[in-house]
Parts: C-alpha cells; sequence; structure tokens
C-alpha cells in the first residue's frame, strides 16, 4: 500500500475502506490481473481495485472518485479486445464480477433483469428450464454488463439482433454518484431520449452499468447445423448475400477462410472437411421450417459452388461444429506455435464482404504474416487472428496490417469495429469514420455527463 | 409580413429571403396549415414558415435562427398526434415535406438513403419492383423523418421492429447550423456513442434529420390474414401472450374490443364479423411456413377460446381486412357523428396487457364517454380512440380519462407512449417515468446540443 497519503487515490481508498473492508485492495497481483483484457496492448496497472456487490456500493465508489478526480475503470469479466480495462492513467478499477444475482425472470412477458457481472452462460444455465433463452453470443465467457459496455453482438446477431436490439433497460451509476434507470420492460416507447442506446456501447466512458432488464427468447423447437465447403470465397460470400436478400431466418451463418480451415481442421480434428472457405450454418425454428430454411439455403449455395450440405443435426455433433468455431482462436495459436494472437475486427455492407475479405488477403499476403480470416458474414463483419512471432517488429508489423484492414473497411462504407469497440486501439479511426462534427457531439455529450472527465480516460477519444 | 423590423424573426426572414426566395412565407393560411398535427391540442401559429430542399438549407436557417434566438419547429406530414408541431411560441416551421428525394437503393445490401420528406408510401411504391419493402408500418400517410423523430413504429413492429430498428444513419443538421452524418451503411457497429438513436426519438428537440439511411426486407413469397373472435378480451390477450412466447413469428397481431369492432364492423361493412373481441393477424414467409405459422397460431386461439380463423388469403380480401384496420379512427367518428377524436397510446409489459384494458374499460365506462380501444397487442402497446362531443367539458374529461390510462400504464410497469411520443401532452409524465435524475440526464444532453434552446422548445420538457 502505497504511503503518499496525499494522493487523491489514497483518500478514495481510505473512505471505501469504510464500507468495503478488504473489498479494495492495492495487491499487486490483483492490480496486474486488472490491468489488461485479452489483447495485445500493454497492459496498465489501476493504483486499486474495488470489486463491489450493488449498484449503490458502485455509486458511493464513483461519488468518492468524482470528488477527488480519480479516473475509474469499471471492469467486468476482463475479454476485451481493445484495451477497454488497460488502467492507462492510474485510477481505481471498479470490478463487478461478484454481482451475479439474476434478480427476476417474467416468463410470460419473456424478459429478466440481472447484475452486470451474471455471464451470458450463468443466464442461459438459469433460463434452460423455462424455454428461455439470451441469444447473444460474443464466444467468450463474457459479463452481460460488459456486453452492453461494448455494444457486443458475435454469431447469432444475424437472426436475433446485437446486445443493442435485446437490451430493454439499465441501471446506471452516473460519474457523481447519482443512480439513474433508463428504459423499462415494455417492448418499445416513444417516451424521451434513448438514454439506454446511449450508455449500450459506450465503453465505460459515461458511467457504470450495474443492471440489465434484457428482452429473452423462447428456445427454438428444433435447431439443426450444417457446414458447407466451397472452391472461392466469392461463391462462399455470393451465397451468403442471398441468403440474406431471400430473408431466409437463418440463426447463424459464419465464413471461414482456407487459412482458418486448415488451423481448425487439425484443431478440432474436423474430419472429411477440406482446408477451402466454408460456411458454417444453423437453423431454429419448427422441425418444418428449419429444414424448409436449410433446403432453401443449400439450393442456393449449389448455385453459387457449394459442394453440398454436411448435416448436424444431433447436439453432440453440432457442438462439436460450434465448438471448433469458437475455437478458431486457439486454432490459430496452435497452427503456429510460439506465436500470439491479435484478433481485428472490421465490417462493410454486405455487398462488399467479397471485395473487402479478398483485399484483406492481399494485405495478410504482402505482410508475409499468417493471418487465418473467421466472419460473421450474415452482418457483414469479419476478423482476422494475425498470428505474432515472439521477435523484434513483429508487434509492429501485425499494427500495420490491422490499420490496413480497417482502413480498407473503411473506404468500402464499413466501419472500424463490428463489435470489439474502440477502446485505445482504434481511437484515431473514430474522427475518420465520423467525422470532426460528429465526434465533437460525441464530445459534448461526453462533457455534459462526466464533466470531470473521470470515466475511463484514455478511451473512445484521443486525448 | 410584418412591419415590426427589430423581431428577431424578422431578421431571420430577410436574410433567408436570398437563398429561399418565396419558400419562406408569413402566409396566413400557411401558418394556420403548419400550427397543428391531427390532434386535440390548441393550435399554435409559427411566425413563419420555410420550404427548405436540402439539408444545406435547413442548415443554413439553423444559423440564422441560432444566431438570433429564434425558436425553430420541425413539420413532416403534420400528423403528430401529441402537439408536436405547434409553435407554441412562435418562430419559424422549418417544413420537410418537399425533401422527397430517393437518393440510393442498394438491393445487395437491402438498404436505401432517402431524404426526410419521403414519405413510407412513397418509399414503398418505389422499392416494389425491386421485391423490397421498409416495414415500418404507423397507418398514417408520415415521412420517414417524422416518424424518426416521434420513434414511430405501428402494426408490423411485432415482426420488424420499430423505426429505431430499422434505420442505419441519419443526416442532421444540428442547432448551429453544423451538419453531422451519424451511423452508416453497416448492419451493426461499436463504435462511439450511438447517435443515431439518440436522435431518433428526439422529437425535434436536437436538431433536425434531413436526410435517412433505412434497413429495407424482402417482400415475402407469402402473405396471409385472418380475424379471430373470443367471448372475453382476456381470451384474446392470453391468445397473443401464447404466440409471443412460442416465437412465431407473426407479421402482424392486432386486438380490437367489442366497441371498436361495433364500430369497424358498421364503417367497414365487415360481413360476418360480431361485436366482440377481435385479432387481426397476418402471417409472412414462405407458402408453408405461413401455413405452419397460421395453423399453430389458431391452435393456441381454440384453446384459449377463439372461434376459429377466417382467412383473407387472396390480396383484395387482405385490403379490405387491413382498411378497416387502418380505418378505425374514422370508424370511430362515424360511430358517434359529430364527435371528435382524441387518440390515446400507452405500453404496457405484454403480461398485464389483459389488466390494462379491462381496467381502461371500467375508466371508460366511470367516465361516461364512448371509447373503442385497439392494440397492437404484440407489443403490449393500445390505443383508444376518446370520442369528444361537442359541448361544453367535453374535452376536459377526454383529457382526465387520458391521464388515468397512462397512469394505470405506469403503474403496470408501462410506459406513458409506446409510438406517438410525448411533444406537449405527456410532458408532465415524463419525470414520473424515468425520475428526476434520468430526467436531468436528459436536460443535460438538450443543453450540450442546443444550448441555446430554440429546437422545437415546449416539447418533451415541461419549460
Amino acid at each position: 500500500m502505497s504511503n503518499t497519503l496525499a494522493r487523491p487515490i489514497d483518500t478514495v481508498i481510505a473512505q471505501a475502506r469504510g464500507f468495503l473492508r478488504e473489498r479494495i485492495t492495492t495487491n499487486a497481483a490483483l492490480r496486474e490481473q486488472h490491468s489488461h483484457g485479452e489483447d495485445a496492448m500493454p497492459p496498465a496497472l489501476p493504483d486499486a481495485v474495488a470489486f463491489v456487490e450493488s449498484s449503490e456500493e458502485a455509486a458511493r465508489l464513483l461519488a468518492l472518485c468524482h470528488a477527488q478526480g480519480v479516473p475509474v475503470i469499471p471492469f467486468g469479466a476482463g475479454t476485451s479486445l481493445e484495451g477497454h480495462v488497460n488502467a492507462v492513467r492510474g485510477g481505481l478499477t471498479i470490478d463487478l464480477s461478484r454481482m451475479t444475482a439474476i434478480l427476476e425472470v417474467n416468463g410470460a412477458d419473456m424478459d429478466c433483469r440481472v447484475q452486470a457481472g451474471v455471464t451470458r452462460q450463468q443466464l442461459n444455465e438459469y433460463l434452460r428450464d423455462q424455454g428461455l433463452f439470451f441469444p447473444v453470443d460474443p464466444g467468450s465467457v463474457c459479463t452481460i454488463g460488459g456486453m452492453c459496455a461494448t455494444r457486443a453482438s458475435g454469431t447469432a446477431a444475424v437472426r436475433y439482433g446485437t446486445i443493442r436490439e435485446n437490451v430493454l433497460g439499465l441501471r446506471v451509476a452516473l460519474p457523481d454518484g447519482r443512480v439513474i434507470q433508463t428504459g423499462g420492460r415494455v417492448r418499445k416507447s416513444a417516451n424521451g431520449y434513448d438514454l439506454t442506446r446511449l450508455f449500450i456501447g459506450s465503453e465505460g466512458t459515461l458511467g457504470i452499468i450495474t443492471e440489465i432488464t434484457l428482452r429473452l427468447h423462447g428456445i427454438p423447437e428444433a435447431i439443426s447445423s450444417a457446414v458447407c465447403q466451397f472452391d472461392t470465397l466469392g461463391g462462399a460470400v455470393e451465397t451468403v448475400i442471398a441468403v440474406m436478400q431471400t430473408g431466409i431466418p437463418v440463426a447463424r451463418i459464419e465464413l471461414l477462410d482456407d487459412v482458418q480451415m486448415d488451423a481448425c481442421i487439425g484443431y478440432s480434428k474436423l474430419e472429411g472437411l477440406r482446408p477451402v472457405p466454408t460456411l458454417f450454418l444453423e437453423f431454429h425454428g419448427t422441425p418444418s421450417a428449419v429444414a424448409e430454411q436449410a433446403s432453401q439455403t443449400e439450393a442456393l449455395a449449389l448455385e453459387f459452388g457449394g459442394n453440398g450440405f454436411r448435416w448436424a443435426t444431433d447436439p453432440a455433433e453440432r457442438n462439436k461444429l460450434w465448438q471448433a468455431r469458437h475455437d478458431v482462436y486457439w486454432a490459430c495459436l496452435a497452427y503456429r506455435p510460439g506465436h500470439r494472437g491479435m484478433t481485428t475486427d472490421a465490417i462493410v455492407p454486405i455487398s462488399k464482404l467479397a471485395e473487402a475479405v479478398l483485399g484483406v488477403k492481399q494485405d495478410i499476403a504482402a505482410s508475409g504474416l499468417t493471418a487465418p480470416i473467421v466472419g460473421h458474414v450474415g452482418d457483414g463483419n469479419f476478423h482476422t487472428v494475425i498470428l505474432v512471432a515472439d521477435e523484434p517488429g513483429a508487434l509492429e508489423r501485425a499494427w500495420e496490417l490491422d490499420k490496413k484492414i480497417v482502413a480498407r473497411a473503411l473506404a468500402l462504407g464499413g466501419s472500424c469495429s463490428g463489435e470489439h469497440g474502440i477502446g485505445v486501439g482504434k481511437r484515431g479511426f473514430l474522427e475518420q469514420e465520423h467525422g470532426v462534427e460528429a465526434l465533437a457531439v460525441m464530445r459534448s455529450l461526453k462533457t455534459a455527463i462526466d464533466p470531470r472527465g473521470i470515466m475511463n480516460p484514455g478511451k473512445m477519444f484521443l486525448n
């Protein structure tokens, strides 16, 4: 513990000790744990970490930090891929992972209210017996609060929308310690400014999301998965465009390129599949609706050079397939032992996806790096996992490639982030994407809600 | 034209004359036309009306009004039901109804960009040949810009979402004359604060929406409509809850109560139907999906006392049915000749809908007024058309009933507006619904973006 008693953070720690006791700490290991997410950004340690158990505790801490001008970094599961949780200006990290209460589930209305530290896995486990599920699926074990903060989505967004479309309301602790409730339990409303959507995607820069009211969905009667392989990347992407245009309500439609498939076949023992561009598909509905959606999709795939569907209708086989999809990151690491992975994120209008992905493949080739491509193609969203060798200059080359990928997406009318957020790494792109005036409006909102600038400083905005 | 040359509005008019010529006017008839929407609020005339043809003209006018502190009221088709367009503090009404250009349609991406004055009817007419449609359907002939400003929805929101879920980006002229672009063409993003959603539903109090990028949908292969009659209101509502919980993707599911049916049977010549609680349904999809959805829904309806489906599969019969639904307002007026109609709007969690509607029927009975009920029940949203006699005190009694309906919705965890907005009439409910602190946050956003308070003053916020 620091002995410089004059530091504002020490005042906050001393005052917070009264109500948090041992739940506020300067323990070095815990500070280190809270210094980074799952990305390649340089870690940055907070001065202290507090584990809160209620909205009120979070609000009391904020009031203290506000009074002392101490930076606050909200922390959920620490799965950020853009440096959101790195304490780049020190301060107090407020960890919400102990706020794991599922406060209410309303079966008839298909909604629920949870504390911010509940993970989607915990929630879905809890809901299963009621025939309900929460569909937003970014793959990782992340908290609902963190998903809101970064406007997360994932593989099922093509059917069920992102977290933005699945949140009805929020409880938010504001930077000065006030607590507000946004939204409500109704499915729609025209009742004032949309504060819910303002906090979703605000990356901890406007306040701390402490509770979330979520829309839920009925578990579909039938679920069916398939893979379809293509000789060309263009054929796979054209199939996706046709599926979307036909209005087939696919639940998931994922693209893995030849390199990614090469990695996955080895890692996940995907027998009988070749290292060529491949779509992973899932259909939800009644048995007959699923059968119809699948046969319509298969017909379109054949038209664009697909080699027919390989089915996975029983749960074990289906789980194996989607486990392989969720394990792409680990498959990539195993593909180039000794390397680490840098995950990129970009999104384009779907008509530009083939051009974007083929262009990115050229960029990868020119870089000399290995970078498999995987995409939530129904949304036009794609990632690469750039494999970074443990050698001088490798990380810089990877950053360079990341910048090229984003520039390419922006040039095609896309966005610098489909779902991972801005954080530290993409702040430079924000003005480029939105223009100086729109960014000025964002800054004015930030100033209106967080006039002292204590909330997650150094994120989203440059300086 | 006024001869008091010192008035700020006159300065604005004189300066705007240079680039708008005869398109800025103080003509009495035009001012009167722009003094009200379609509600029972007292009309309030603007000092002048300007007809703009581009974002740049709107922005130039805003810069002039900002400099002079002149109130600005954006105006689309004038179909507001909550006094949004009434110039309660005078000023300049900016009419966007001449901005009717459809700027681009991207078939492969299923999106388009339109000027704010395009109506949904104009857009759908234009799109039909491309197999695409824009699904948000509030019934009236309204502009896309106005729909964005009030966060409109309507009968198809249960399947396709409200305007909020169908807008990708906006062009907005800010109060000081800057123009920003929000969002983009991608289906999702995690790229900074959600300015698009902030302006949607802002009711002209933050800026003028001049262009909209919309998501489109493929015209379904098959469309089928049905009506189903019930002996009890509870049975009809329980059917709706079951349909939603089963996840049947109904395209429309509308409730008309016994009184509304009585009015509609007479007005729209609905032969063979009785004046009892009735559901109007529509199903979209492939022929087999539509058949399956319909038979599932019919089975549920029978379980809850429904009297079987009456089908309308051919376009003429289907149009007659939905025309009757869209004509409920006129049916109500014909039901009590000499009365005018005051349309109310409230929404509750769907599990509370039976309680809300039955309670409202008691309120209506106690008031001695006639007020048929019609609802977008899949969303928990319902309206009454209070029929107001031309006699002293009648309007006051109608307002009193309106207040009771909203209070009942709020007490059941609902919202004071599902889709019509706050405007003038519901400002008092906004704090009640959100709490003083959340309302303070809304006000701080308003101040950040419109520091001089010129944008649609007297709307949304009390004083």
